[in-house]
């Protein structure tokens, strides 16, 4: 099982018309500093947070419980003009899970609801002693090189999210997640994805961008330590101790 | 006139490879607090950044001088632990501007250069009075309604995701150049893009994606005038003082 | 036994000197962002950190682990130009607490070492079992009606200053801590001090200042705990559900 | 002339009031980010603040005008729950600069009235071209060696404390302003004072603390070239590349 969390900002698209005409890039300091808030209080009960769409995130939460979620919700409310409110899904694949953090949150409320407020939404969702988060950790191979320091900024960005798209339709297709985390780097979720699958996704993405990936996996009761042995993989193959594109860490887990 | 800067980590990637397995959550809280604060900087200059790809941003910086630059390149150099450098470039057209900014830097030194550190690449680039910039804010119709509210949290990603690319090719394809913003947003820097050419990309758009946008035009001396413009106009569509899909703010430049 | 820890930022004004003479407000912001940065941290770990002189700040980390330090200390030295190390004391008072906290770190190098880097030391400190924070949450009596709205605002400021030090020596003679917090509010860590013994102070502090304080005492096994007791009886006196100047909640420790 | 800044929250106190019992914590972040937050709009129109009480900061604000304290404190009160007020005032001395700045601000209003928001009190305050600063940067002589590297953490910050109260009274009595810096730093804002009278209570404050203190003198248009110049005196003495106590630069005024 694996615990997703989705942060969703409360009546937010509403409340930034309140702000007057030259708001911008206030919202824009606002939505990235709370997405380091929330990142570094996930981060100390071993979760990561994904940007996302910054007004929508989401969150790998295995091992966090329900009352340190409200902690963490209440102490972003205090902070912010804004409030947020969450729900909390489990599932064996990480894509159910989302859906049914989505859906447990938006019964609650829409997001434009201007009276859901700071509200914690979740299912009994006690997976105590099945946690298992299972996290590929992926780059494209020579980026910096050939695009980078070769092609315009906005051209290299515009291989970058085209990539992510086709990356998330892929991945969504194996009931995984695919999320975008800057540079040429990406983080997918993907609890249960052989490494022949991925192996698939690889070289079908190679096969429409021209483009080669690489990538570690790791698997943990959490999402750091998942990641964490995903980023041993990924650096044995970046300083060249192995020809394969992909290496599967099967450190026992803790 | 439109000034572009280029804003781009010094040997990001090789530095994060130093700081062992358990990295991503820092990394994450590092690049999202160093773009709230650019943002911060260049906003208070009127300019306007775009996270872009994180560890290579994008700024619209008219009117923001040379000295300007050096001031906020020393200022984030101080707070963190990895320095930036930057490209000025300037041209008629956003697209132009952008491929200058990043080949005055390129030339400076590879993004993995070790040696290349808070370096301040540009031409003379004095287009002082005929400074200029058009921008479009533009938002999904309904999107809230329609997908937030109704599709899972990574569904909807993989619509603005994958709208993101579509936009990025057609804005490019016309000199523009278009960033997602958080949300259901997005901001063109678009010089010269007349409202008929908006509207085709709007209707392809809609073609292929069976999506509605909506956009407001503003024009001004430097990036937040023409933002601040152009979010009249959108706000007009938003209350539905008006049916036209695009609201062209005429005001004068002051 | 209270657990104690000093945060030290390593070689510090020697690494000031290096960044030209323009530096000030960059060294303050970086100082101010990485206590509140240190706040979060122990927060979400139920400790409590105080600015103190910001170079060398003072925490209360009851039931925070060695491992759990380290965490926080690797975290914060990948995101900060500059390291920090920590020492860790326990002793059944706080000022001892805090004297064993800074000679373990002494031990290792001197602040201005240039070798010293991100160490954690502490001797074996295994108080599990015996953990215990008492706190007093203090303020000035009608300081915003007397001072703020009448006084300029450095007098007002020139009070709190000496008021601190005022407290900060009687609270030492009675082997407990005292830190200003902001606005009027000073909290006292405590173990051990008598109702009787923080009346005595208070009504000598009103003899030389003609000020009088008031006060909530709370009790718990960490810091926050003791802290959210102690608010709980400030805020009767502020509602002035008693005459009383000083509270003390009986709360059972949990 | 100087120009000084009083920047006050609103209703602060009533306001943490509502937030619950464990919110300690979190207002710390809140109060330290707050002051970054206006510490980097403020040294990039030149100026400079001082976290003073945090509820209540000083700063000087010469060279910056009314409606770029406009935008300031916009973009601030977009960010935060809490908004601020702000008072300018200006004076031929720091220490009635600060009187005519507080005084501005409290005819508006309390600091605990509940309808005083977001506030710009000023009298026509047109100092063009008369606009001058003087600024000492002090600090104790081997503070590191002989306290920090010696002393327990509590007992080097009461030296400082108490200190810092010493040294607000005796500048105050002079007409200028002395804040603490954080470490063993002191900023006083000087208008006005002679080297002589410095001297004086440099040999004041030996006598009643066995203290030495040290600085650098510099003058400008704005705070932050007269705080560069005063640290390149500082750093003279730093290096003893002069026995004298105190440097004035002479640097003529660009």
């Amino acid at each position: 099982m694996i615990q997703l969390t989705l942060i969703q900002l409360d009546n937010y698209g509403p409340w930034t018309e309140l702000l007057g005409m030259d708001r911008e890039s206030d919202l824009q300091i606002l939505q990235s500093e709370l997405y380091a808030d929330l990142q570094r209080l996930f981060a100390l009960k071993r979760g990561l947070v994904f940007f996302n769409r910054f007004d929508n995130m989401l969150a790998v939460s295995n091992g966090i419980s329900v009352k340190e979620h409200e902690v963490m919700l209440r102490s972003v409310t205090r902070r912010y003009p804004v409030s947020i409110s969450m729900g909390i899904g489990s599932a064996e694949s990480p894509y159910e899970a989302q859906v049914l953090a989505t859906k447990v949150l938006q019964e609650i409320g829409s997001a434009h609801s201007e009276t859901r407020k700071s509200i914690l939404a979740h299912n009994s969702n006690d997976n105590s002693g099945q946690e298992y988060v299972q996290i590929a950790h992926i780059d494209i191979n020579g980026f910096t090189m050939n695009m980078t320091d070769r092609e315009s900024a906005y051209q290299s960005s515009y291989v970058i999210y085209s990539s992510t798209a086709i990356l998330m339709r892929m991945f969504a297709d194996k009931g995984a997640l695919l999320f975008f985390n800057g540079g040429d780097n990406f983080i997918a979720v993907c609890n249960g994805l052989k490494k022949s699958a991925l192996k698939e996704i690889f070289d079908r993405f190679e096969t429409s961008t021209n483009l080669k990936l690489k990538a570690g996996i790791g698997f943990g009761k959490n999402a750091l330590d998942a990641l964490s042995r995903a980023n041993v993989g990924l650096s044995l193959i970046r300083v060249k101790k192995t020809n394969d594109a992909i290496v599967v860490n099967e450190e026992e887990m803790l």
